[in-house]
């Protein structure tokens, strides 16, 4: 008995649409960030740097940002119920606010058991939450039986294009620069992807005469362009759009009968102007003109991810579908119900997201504190780097609007392009491993989010507590152009 | 301006393998049961029962079973890690013992917040906690390299066969009847299901000349065949597979060149005889002949949802590979960072499930006890229902040997099945919903597991508690013969 030949799998049987998936956030850069934080912890290494800065991703409990407490003593309630036996040692002993107790005591009752499934599209009560907060945030109506917890944005929007996209041909407008999850999910759900370029020089808003070329040419080559994905604030770009470019885009959805995918994930993160959700907008042009939108439909998502929030580890989040046929959201639910439900403790903490302490509440004080702290602190390291990129040689970078990211141009040198193509690199790739190799500092190249052809860029969360960090990426950079001009 | 004519999505236009997809566990019947508990709350129902009973689905904490106390315990320090500053309170006014304390400060210390994002694969230390859980369950090494942590088995399950099935001549043997994620998972990839029957007769064991017949016949249709899924113990059936059974699929996964799934989420519910795990086995094997089966891929999946920790809310779970291509490992990993990392309170509770309070330490009294009194619990409830079964006329069902379900063979009159095809339903379907209806018990039709042709189930779980509603279910059985008699 000879052992048949070979393993069943390999990489060339496997499923091909997943290998052709690519997803940079956590590639090759991040991966030796790791084996460099590895190996600076045991003390033995000869590296050039003291620490690594996972300025690669938007994860900011990994850094500097702490959790809301009022969110987190709920949390510890519901995961532990006996605790409300003993409220008196939680009030006089453990410093809990008696409005904590009693959020935890009612989601308690609405939810049961944290560790039991909830309703497929999450616990009723919860999405009944979620929908006076979109009330409130709009002042426009919405209708908890609309919104489905999720996973995480993510996970929504994995839900989302599973169900817009039919077969091969079906095409998604996606903004680029973009977050890859969109072009990963695409690949990977053999869908077609029809990239439009945001305008640099614009602040990278949407640029509608660049969108509607993107559209037509995907059309004449006979891709059915099913959906748009708008990703406001911007991600990789920090870009906040305006009123004007919202409605442009609703309008051209409305024309060319495409769905709206709003990924809203940074609405809390804007520093410039206000956020302006795509739903209000929406419904405002409804009752502007009666009938004429009816037909638009929009998804829109949010996450407790971002923000001040920042539980990504938490993986909670919600779409709300507004505009959508009910057989069309009876097959959301099915697709959904095959993954049972979202994690029913970050089901609890959107809630607490969309429904924080209320000034005059006991918690509100520390609430507003932490989040006020986070807010500004955000902001303030934003312009830091900001500055810094204003003084290195061949960086430009609009001013910080919103979300948590820098998105600046680099233009390099054409020694360094020749450098880099020697190691199999495209220039941004190569300059951030460079930058990573000096400085401990993990950043994106912009080709991981995509690019106008002949750019360079690269993402920076500004996420890491300290300056430091700032000052030896300024170094680095003087020292790489000196090398390779 | 007019409306441009209808939505862009409608049922006839999204994805039709999503459309195809089918999820009986929570489809129409679960959907009535829903309304009947909410009419119910709302005390001006006139239904002829006073509760439903959610024998539909595996979800312990939904009913009677109470989370293990040490299990919430840590969690609660992890989502309140202040908690831990006043450790004197915990444990003198909360009843916390020192190692509740010194676990939660030990998980802390290896996640860091449980709001950050963990590596893809999990958190490195969580991982080397459940590979020496299988080195201590298997007698064999396990590598923490080779473990996924994911979202509950389901999100495992996706993982897998988004990454075996390549087009849709890819095929995937799947026992009959099955708990319907894999029917549905494939339906959604338009990949091929490969359906071979469980023998009844031998309390819903593996034949493996069934196996061979469905994979041959398969294959001489031209299926690309690759994979075979085993549940064990069983779901639907509360099989527990015997040495000599899993022996026999390993052997004919080494001839066949399959890679085998074994979905073993019900481990430590098994009331005959002991659990065995694929893994031990084909590591056997491989001892019993060198070099024969080292090229056996086997991936092993299990959760924090089912067993005597019940916590399906919080959406735990791993899996582990066994003689994979590492490139292929790769790609996995590329493919489960795409939706970034499974739910970090979710990781802690797996660790705490693969690591319990060892005899000794202060916690494991009490862990012991609660344990154990799930256990005995759902052995002596499934033992009640299926007493009730023995005295119901044309039921039959095997002594309960695992998991939470019993699956009993109904012979329905003719009648019925006259009366259920008016109403377009097949007969068991039809026997389901009248069950609903006359008594609040909501169970699952065979036919949403699959069932032989001309045979008839349902699966019930034994989670509830009390014994009236099987008495309910008896009275209801001899009405409802005696009415279609």
């Amino acid at each position: 008995m000879a052992s048949s030949s070979g393993r069943r799998l390999n990489i060339n049987n496997i499923n091909p649409h997943v290998r052709a998936a690519k997803y940079a956030v956590r590639g090759e850069l991040a991966v030796k960030s790791e084996e460099y934080r590895a190996s600076l912890q045991t003390g033995s290494s000869d590296l050039p740097f003291t620490q690594v800065i996972s300025a690669n991703i938007g994860n900011p409990q990994q850094l500097d940002q702490k959790p809301l407490t009022f969110f987190r003593q709920v949390l510890s309630i519901l995961e532990n119920p006996a605790l409300l036996e003993k409220g008196d040692v939680l009030v006089n002993d453990l410093g809990y606010k008696p409005d904590v107790l009693e959020r935890a005591e009612r989601l308690l009752k609405q939810v049961g058991s944290v560790g039991a499934y909830s309703a497929s599209n999450g616990v009723p009560a919860i999405r009944q939450s979620i929908a006076d907060f979109l009330e409130r945030r709009d002042g426009f109506p919405a209708n908890q039986a609309d919104i489905y917890l999720s996973a995480g944005a993510s996970s929504g929007v994995n839900t989302l294009l599973h169900i817009i996209c039919a077969d091969e041909k079906s095409g998604i407008l996606v903004p680029i620069p973009q977050y890859p999850l969109y072009t990963a999910s695409l690949s990977v759900l053999n869908a077609t992807c029809v990239p439009y370029l945001l305008d640099e020089s614009k602040n990278w808003g949407t640029d509608l005469g660049t969108i509607k070329a993107a559209y037509e040419k995907a059309k004449a080559e006979g891709t059915d362009v099913r959906a748009i994905v708008i990703i406001n604030p911007g991600n990789p770009t920090g870009a906040s759009l305006s009123e004007e470019d919202i409605r442009a885009v609703i309008e051209f959805a409305r024309q060319e009968r495409l769905v709206i995918l709003a990924d809203e994930v940074y609405q809390t993160n804007v520093f410039i102007g206000e956020f302006i959700s795509f739903k209000r907008m929406l419904r405002q042009m409804q009752k502007e003109k009666p009938g004429v939108y009816d037909n638009v439909e929009l998804a829109s998502l949010h996450s407790v991810s971002k923000g001040m929030v920042g539980e990504c580890g938490h993986r909670g989040g919600y779409f709300e579908l507004v505009n959508f046929d009910p057989a069309v959201q009876a097959e959301i639910y099915k697709f959904v119900s095959i993954m049972l439900c979202a994690p029913v403790i970050g089901q609890c903490l959107v809630e607490l997201m969309v429904n924080p302490p209320k000034p005059g509440e006991p918690s509100y004080e520390l609430y507003k504190k932490e989040y006020d702290a986070i807010f500004y602190g955000l902001k303030e390291r934003a312009t830091a780097l900001h500055k810094a990129f204003e003084q290195m040689e061949g960086v430009e970078c609009g001013t910080p609007q919103g979300s948590m990211y820098l998105f600046p141009t680099i233009k390099l040198p054409p020694k360094a392009a020749e450098a880099a193509a020697a190691e199999g690199r495209t220039p941004d790739e190569f300059y951030c491993m460079r930058l990573l190799e000096a400085t401990g500092i993990c950043v994106v190249p912009g080709s991981g989010f995509g690019q106008k052809q002949g750019t360079l860029h690269f993402r920076t969360t500004f996420l890491a507590p300290g300056t430091e960090w700032v000052g030896s990426m300024v170094k680095f950079h003087k020292e790489f152009m000196d090398k390779y001009r």
